[in-house]
């Protein structure tokens, strides 16, 4: 017997219902291992006191913490088998999550599609992370292709679902708790406000972070995310790239640590309209991030705060300074980026 | 002056006790970098509301953590000039340990012998740790052998104590809190419970985690263990490995996170009845592991779980799909056997 | 448009106040990390029973975990155009840090001095750490040579502050509600009292830390320090060493959790005379330690404790039994010497 084998292509069905166990409780170590890992200084998750300040009870999980946590309880069922994580879309942030929440996650399948090849297809999914109230915490469409157990196996001819190309800012979760009409303007490591912000404008993070094997692996189990390719150097020698692969989720969080320099007042994720891995990431490559503000939007009812629509795209082994992204008329990438991440940022006004 | 040199083997005598300090807090912090160094998803210590569906108080830090907490307090007056962790015997887990309490340890010599060569000698100890409330939480056997100050010293003969080939399931602490009537079956992440495991059955655990010297030395260092060979890469490119050795705890938190795969409801390691250290592991090394069911035992007086005797093998860059254990006929092990463990666990009944 | 691009040296001024943000809440995972890194086991920091007993209301954050706090914070306005930090004086703990405590930072300029080449010059200042209700809880000067934006810019002359050779143990912060008269002899790893030293006295710590480039960067992040020497090995290929340098003060708790072997009861740092990083330190490197006892004081009013002045050496890749130091009568330092601290440390009486 083997354990812990997971689905395959022809297990999944439209419609179908996936439980993913067992929960996980959010701690302060968690989070003390979040900041080790990448970093990250934003004011709000940083600061207890500067929290409160905003109406929070406490500093709240960094955003992306609380995504890789969901993320990571449905690898089991979903993408235990996957050749790639092709894309997410949808995405919002809808409850801020604190150490002691607990966090569960169900998915639905929106769809399948097999690949021509009969080898594998491709699996849409909508995951929900719940807290130990039951009360949804975000909510994402991912798409990932799975291999199949058998390319004999016949799959009834499925479809893609639609997905929407961008999440509505008027759909963006307002938590009515939070205030930024009286924070402290000097204490948060960053002078733009939403005012400052023009679309179109662009922003080279400048640091820079090599990956470790060790980090990647802590915080990908950190997340219990089982995915083997993260872990299994031996395995890996004989497999597509010759070594470990670094799950997607990791660069995202250490673009975004990286993107406090020039946004350090987009306080929190609130949606991502869609984001690539556009190629993997090693142990021993290092990460640059850029960022251009894509739109700007107000909230309804709210004049303290605006949403900020950003790209940001993360390379490695090469630095951000000419932003560098699409190569050629062809819409292809540059050959250094690795990431094309699409959200919504909530930044204060002035 | 020089400090920490720690006991050998002359300084030992039956009947002994020693006292290790300092005490050690366990924190929420503790248990989150035990989950980000081996990825333990034991429903129970993942989730303190599945903890508080069982009757616990939260989710209590999990046994092995709470084993090499206390075996590092005992480092410095037992083994710090060590040649060999040579095994335990006699394990068990008496109370479950919670974020807040306080572990300190006592041991009592059990016994010595030296070896013939006179240059070194066998220790065996029985070790407890207590909590703040000094109830003692685990009590284990170990035997270790520990280099002379000089070979021309006399030593009285000494002889081994009698120790039991194995934990007597009836002897296993059965805590009256706990119950395991009302779980949520979905939430546990395996299906399998109590009555699905037959005696003789084996599974191959199917992940493995390749290990690194980042993350051994943070996890021996957490458990204020100071045995030098797992720090000093400098001293140990001239010693017998010519490279740091991991910890052999290490590599049973890394066997007993694997078993997850197939034993997901075996939440509670409730005595060792014996482990052994077969070959070293370095950094580098990829830990693959397989099970087998010893033995199955009922608690007295509960109908609501049972105790599985459990043979976890842990190899080095070999996967365990033909379950690899001794090789040949004279009981030697198979080259890549790193870890060879006989334990009781709990598993809640269907 | 770059972010977070730091000041340089033509944009300091003396008396210029600096504010530093965000704030950071320590927490127990932050403590967990820096035990998980460093391995440090002095009793009031490991066990909350042990601080209670003392009259604490629970085990304090280590100091230094607190200095790197306070220091993170100040690297974004003060070093991160730095060419090499170069000393540390008039450094004094005022109050003890707990987790759950929120610390701040603020500095002043104390001088500016252009180096002669006109290409950087150096900076005095002096930081001061901040709990949540505004109390001072560390305090230090620190000289710092930063680059010039361009060299062709005039500034004026300027001139170095006077700062004291030693902190006088008078001036240190006695926290009245410590007391050590009934604390447990037995329990703290070290048998050694204040009256156990003797000035010159010198102790090889014997054990050493092989440092990960994983470990460096994750303790770094933690501090929140991004100065990018210590992040960026694709930068840093074509810098002054071809590879990352590990932060000074990761050096510093290495050696401080080392000197534990003879210094198990010296439980707090009360200040630092003077530091400096006398070479710098890379990811492989092997650290060792050794302490000079440089003198004792007394606290004026308090019979239970006395102060220890304690030079403490860490060298890389060398053993510490004789002590290395100032090579020749030039005063050069032996080769392997990385770290010269000189620095008092609270130790109780028998």
């Amino acid at each position: 017997m083997t354990g812990g084998g997971g689905n395959y292509f022809e297990d999944f069905r439209a419609g179908q219902a996936l439980i993913h166990g067992p929960a996980r409780t959010v701690s302060a170590g968690d989070v003390a291992l979040y900041t080790a890992l990448y970093g990250g200084r934003f004011a709000p998750q940083s600061s207890d006191e500067f929290a409160r300040a905003l109406g929070l009870p406490a500093a709240p999980a960094d955003d992306l913490l609380v995504f890789h946590l969901v993320f990571g309880k449905t690898v089991p069922e979903i993408s235990l088998n996957a050749i790639a994580n092709l894309g997410y879309a949808e995405c919002r942030f809808l409850k801020p999550v604190f150490p002691g929440d607990t966090l569960s996650a169900r998915s639905e399948v929106l769809g399948v599609r097999e690949n021509t090849n009969r080898e594998s297809g491709i699996v849409y999914v909508r995951s929900t992370g719940f807290n130990q109230r039951q009360e949804p915490v975000l909510s994402y469409a991912r798409w990932v292709m799975v291999r199949k157990r058998s390319a004999d196996v016949d799959v009834p001819a499925g479809q893609a679902p639609k997905l929407a190309p961008a999440v509505d800012a008027h759909e963006l979760a307002i938590d009515r708790d939070l205030s930024f009409e009286t924070f402290d303007r000097q204490g948060t490591g960053g002078s733009k406000l939403f005012e400052d912000f023009a679309i179109g404008a662009r922003i080279d993070h400048g640091d820079a972070m090599t990956v470790e094997d060790a980090e990647h692996m802590m915080a990908t189990r950190l997340y219990h995310n089982t995915a083997r390719v993260h872990f299994n150097a031996h395995a890996e020698k004989q497999g597509r790239f010759g070594r470990r692969i670094v799950y997607g989720g990791h660069v995202i969080s250490i673009a975004r640590a990286l993107s406090f320099n020039g946004l350090a007042n987009a306080w929190f994720v609130r949606g991502i309209n869609a984001g690539r891995h556009v190629a993997p990431c090693f142990g021993g490559d290092t990460v640059y991030a850029w960022s251009e503000i894509l739109d700007k939007a107000k909230p309804q009812g709210r004049d303290d705060f605006g949403y900020l629509r950003v790209r940001t795209v993360a390379t490695k082994d090469r630095p951000c300074g000419d932003f560098p992204y699409k190569a050629g008329g062809d819409g292809t990438y540059d050959p250094s980026v690795i990431l094309d991440l699409d959200y919504w940022v909530l930044v204060p006004k002035a």
